[in-house]
């Protein structure tokens, strides 16, 4: 039996399924249905939202709905609580406590936090963007305005988690993938030397790593277990002897990887 | 005088930024210092924090700092809440009512939200975002496999939101450049039109394209007010003849331009 969540915003809804995810994460063994209801910002909106969680409700042979409510507005959040569902709103309770810190009221604006732009973080973000494609694969590249390079072997994950960290903090991370000469030399190749401070390794399990290449090139010798261990063991040789950080990447998100890089570099990016 | 805030995760700490900077934008005129403490996963960690907070508190002359707490094992945040800031803990208020509410008790797991990585998930991610970078400029590209095609001028944001939708969501997001010869011809590229329920177009005021164009090209004719109107006015007449639904994205965060393009295409992807 499943129970059925939506996740109500007045912006695109991320927020509301992420903090929902981690809580319901919190009840093992129970299974949900999950909807997101993105945009809800006029009353007009808030009235589908309410109709659409009510029908569930009668389809669901009268279990109510859980709804993870990241609207702002207390007229909206009163016509969703029309609804009958289990409403959790993730602000209310926090509104009070900062009002009384803080000696004020809030002000009532709509909820801003992917609302208005502003326009130099944006370009930061681009620009980071365009950074990491132009920085992509360590040929004719230039690192000096590089916050991050990442080093690894062939898809251990440096191109995604590069395009993470540009397009969610900013963060200008180009990557260079060890070469089978550079592995062979145990040498770090002289373009990257002057920028030791920023290099950072990424590792994998060498079976995952079969798996993912074999997806790309299947029956190679690149996709065989034996090689990629022989690159795995030398790169990790490599790293260790050059003193670079590294991370196995294997059971982790692209968001995490990304935050334990900064955090461990000591760049603090801030996202707004 | 600016109030100190500290984002503290067990986790990436995004989630606690995200809410944290929605409600405080709740106070308006007011500015706040922010610190994000991530990976807050023991209680050596959860000291380091509670020590830090306690540093703030000192130094800011006694103002105590705020602290948006997603950390969810209680004998972290029992260690956390002797620093004295106040404290918001994002998931607390939940808890109860949704035990209340499922008839059992939390299992009092670790944060997963970003925590285990579904392999499949993780591929789904990984092989949209291989396919943004391999269609993403509209030359020798097959369109089958995309769930959505961005179409719109140079720059007007394609390539960003194709690798945001990609990397967030999975979603597989070709883009194509409208170029002047379809501008002038105000027809649809022959390659396009079998996907026409999938394509969705991006527009941009012309005095920010303006802007973003002379940052890449200073003082060429691509750059010109004139050209920026003339190409806008143009594609948005052909959006308008082909009905292609169309975004302008000069006010608008990527994340708030995936997430709205998603919904008006009727892509309902989870993140997780």
């Amino acid at each position: 039996m499943r129970r059925t969540v939506f996740y109500v915003s007045d912006s695109t809804g991320i927020t509301a399924e992420t903090i929902g995810h981690s809580i319901l994460a919190q009840f093992e063994g129970l299974r949900f249905d999950t909807h997101r209801i993105p945009f809800v910002d006029s009353p007009e909106k808030a009235q589908a939202a309410a109709l659409r969680i009510k029908t569930a409700l009668a389809q669901n042979g009268g279990e109510r709905p859980i709804v993870i409510n990241t609207v702002m507005d207390s007229v909206l959040n009163e016509i969703l609580s029309t609804s009958g569902a289990l409403m959790l709103e993730v602000f209310a309770p926090f509104i009070g406590p900062l009002e009384d810190e803080l000696g004020r009221k809030r002000s009532g604006a709509v909820n801003r936090a992917h609302g208005l732009v502003d326009f130099a973080k944006y370009e930061t973000r681009i620009n980071a963007t365009n950074y990491a494609l132009a920085h992509d694969d360590g040929v004719n590249v230039n690192y000096a305005d590089a916050d991050v390079v990442l080093v690894g072997v062939s898809r251990s994950g440096k191109t995604p988690t590069c395009l993470y960290m540009a397009l969610h903090f900013g963060v200008k991370a180009a990557n260079y993938p060890l070469t089978e000469e550079d592995l062979q030399q145990q040498e770090l190749p002289v373009l990257l030397r002057p920028f030791r401070e920023r290099l950072f390794g990424l590792t994998i399990d060498a079976q995952r790593l079969m798996q993912i290449r074999n997806e790309r090139r299947p029956g190679s010798r690149y996709a065989t277990l034996e090689q990629c261990s022989w690159e795995l063991a030398q790169a990790d040789k490599l790293m260790r002897r050059e003193n670079i950080q590294a991370l196995n990447t294997t059971h982790t998100s692209i968001e995490e990887i990304g935050s334990k890089i900064l955090s461990q570099l000591g760049i603090e990016k801030h996202m707004f």
